[in-house]
């Protein structure tokens, strides 16, 4: 008998995926492409163990998570352990254990793989890679947490840019759990059911009128108020770009998600968003803002998503902690960029892998003086520093997030994060440009600043 | 009560790290000097699940490994898995699925977490980073096969001299699992013990002369004959440069040792290896020569260890194949990294590793033309040009594996793989450099091809 048929026919387990080296090349290239957004935007790459106690999801997670775990107990040991469903849950133990020193805000990424019992299908696999970017602290003001909500969608946008996608091929779906609670209440959905409806919520898409209804009375809404919410959703979701009709919850909310679209808009990516209250997030941790980021013709499965959960910090033991961030898998953007010609090969990709990765000091730290226009260039400057031009490569710029405005002080922070240059915004238009290394410096017009520093 | 006391207190599970953002720093720096060695050394980086069926481990690996296992079953399922202790086994099964459509031979790396439910000690953790390095395949003559072995030690001494260790900081302690079964033999080691008395004798640094004899004993192998292997093991290990006293298991086996061995002196190696029978090597698929790497004071456990496993991929059902690999993990490279103030912090770090990645299009592909002077050139060179100098950067420098010598073919060959560069050796210390993208192409010493190459 040959050796082949003597031996073992072994597979790689169901939902699993062995990567050859042209497959892997693919995945590295996304995983380049979300390292080097990460970077470029500031934020600090973590990682934690691959598996946890599972009392780490179980307690915090909510009740969509558990059936879905890979979880263990060693022979003869006496502890349970699973491997991580999703990477949130460790990044709030890790800020818990070490809130006090660590940076306000702290800007955490996280890319490795994750782990789902779930059935595999298009777009979904039992390991796969994922992509977490999260905002931790801050000031706790409207207007300080709506930067960090615009933060985080700008970073995701990005990344979507350089994987060559527009926002004719994508869209962000935002809506906010408080919107969504106030809403319910308008329409009379009970209090105790509001918590159990929203997981209802979160599956209305894949579910029938008479489905959904059904679901709803399980959870004890009336046939007649699950109408009402499906009819009031579809007039308060925007098609253009005004600012969405929003339901507040409360003074915080209303000047936090005001500040929000205006932040989108300041940033130019208000058209790649669109207020939509029929996305709710399974997860029970979401507190207020959640997105989602799904193909515009609505095949695949969402590309990612994410939200504010300004409770869970506390929960794994740490202070009230605001909080902000999001995941995207490799699965279903891979897909996407496959579907539309976007992905790269051959020599093509083997270049696009080499290319300089983003530099871990900072091309440029960009520090507005007290003048009101000053200020307010500051934000639209990082913006389109950090996304590049035909002429400029994208690069790796950071601002301060204290509220001082001595320059003295914020050159310090540059120093002291190893910055290549300063920027010092002057006024509307100009800024002085500081070479940190040589001490040279010089006057230009701010939208030369990127071509300067990226040609030296 | 503060919300710190209502909480929980969660931590990582024993032996596993949580990685701050400059812990994982370093971690990547070595990542990253592990994927550059291998991307110049001509490897090309496969991946697999964490998870594999848990008799992928059980069926093959021997015993040592079963009760290091974190194995599990899913709740109703009917399967058992286990997080990889190591890849070998995936790499294998991977190799046998597809054999025929390979490479010949078939270089692959593969960098990840492994996973080990040992007592954590210094240098021996529960997950743990880990590079594999693996040769499988080619013609199946001792000479083809030994520069095979010679590959694979390069490949590991280029990665410890980026690293900025030197042959007096380590020691490959290089020895053949035929060559220690022959001197079992010599020394009338009963043939039924000769296995399980080679996992005793991987242990034998740990062990007291009483303990080696009482297990030794244990294994029907008697005292007095323990204590002669352990006499005439330290009477063929060399402590010079001279080549190794063998106790040939076969003319195959002597002729592939001797050429080895000749190898390692031609690639400028042979100062960091030793012949030294006292190296076994636990697992049970090793079938040739075996090898460790060690601090050369012995202080902690070994920093790679690797070898030849020339069955293991038939019984994974793929055709008989040569092989041989090694694996290296990041938490004993640290360490003594860390003890020689080789690990780079702050700004140093954060240069090196945003300093250009190893090119992944071969920079260089050297063909030697018909002449017995070139193709004797041809090796040293390319070890020349991968491990670079003071004034050239390493380069990513390839050769083929094919007996023809048709030039026009091998050019076919450099331009299949996307390389920049063509160098012809022409004689014993000239070549033709041709440019592969502009045709261009000029004559130059061989000591000179590397730095035109890095400059263009």
């Amino acid at each position: 008998m040959p050796p082949s048929e003597q031996a073992h026919s072994f597979q790689a387990p169901k939902g699993t995926r062995d990567f050859y080296p042209q497959d892997l090349l693919k995945k590295r290239y996304i995983e380049k492409m979300w390292r080097d957004t990460s970077i470029r935007h500031g934020f600090e790459e973590i990682d934690g163990p691959t598996f946890e106690h599972l009392d780490l999801y179980t307690v915090k997670s909510g009740e969509g998570i558990i059936s879905e775990l890979f979880s263990f107990r060693r022979d003869g040991g006496e502890k349970d352990y699973a491997l991580r469903p999703e990477f949130t849950p460790t990044l709030a133990r890790m800020y818990a254990a070490k809130a006090g020193s660590l940076g306000k805000p702290t800007k955490w990424f996280w890319q490795q793989n994750c782990y789902r019992a779930e059935k595999p299908q298009r777009g979904r696999l039992r390991e796969f890679g994922q992509w977490n970017v999260d905002l931790i602290g801050g000031d706790n003001e409207p207007e300080a947490q709506a930067r960090m909500d615009a933060d985080i969608i700008a970073a995701c946008v990005d990344l979507l840019k350089i994987a060559g996608l527009s926002s004719s091929d994508v869209l962000i779906r935002i809506s906010s759990r408080l919107n969504l609670q106030a809403v319910m209440r308008r329409v009379n959905v009970p209090e105790s059911s509001i918590d159990r409806f929203i997981g209802v919520w979160d599956k209305r898409a894949k579910l029938t009128s008479d489905e959904f209804e059904r679901e709803a009375t399980a959870v004890g809404v009336y046939p007649a108020i699950a109408r009402a919410l499906d009819d009031l959703v579809s007039q308060a979701t925007d098609t253009g770009r005004a600012l969405p009709q929003l339901f507040h919850a409360s003074e915080f909310e209303a000047q936090q998600m005001t500040a929000f679209f205006g932040l989108l808009e300041a940033a130019g990516i208000r058209d790649w968003c669109r207020w939509d209250l029929s996305i709710a997030r399974g997860l029970a941790y979401y507190t207020g803002m959640v997105f989602e980021v799904h193909e515009a013709n609505g095949k695949e499965r969402a590309i990612a998503g994410g939200g504010r959960y300004d409770k869970l910090i506390e929960m794994f033991g740490g202070p009230p902690t605001p909080a902000v961030g999001f995941g995207m898998g490799d699965v279903v953007l891979s897909l996407v960029l496959q579907d539309r010609g976007l992905m790269p090969e051959g020599k093509d990709l083997l270049d696009k892998l080499s290319a300089p990765s983003a530099s871990l000091r900072p091309d440029i730290f960009v520090i507005a003086n007290d003048q009101p226009e000053s200020q307010q260039a500051l934000r639209p400057l990082i913006a389109q520093l950090r996304r590049g031009s035909e002429s400029t490569k994208p690069l790796h710029a950071r601002h301060t997030y204290k509220t001082t405005k001595n320059i003295g002080k914020l050159l310090q922070e540059a120093t002291a994060l190893h910055a290549r240059f300063a920027a010092i915004i002057e006024n509307a238009t100009e800024a002085t440009l500081k070479n940190l290394t040589t001490g040279e410096q010089e006057k230009l017009p701010l939208d030369q600043l990127g071509t300067r520093v990226s040609k030296s």
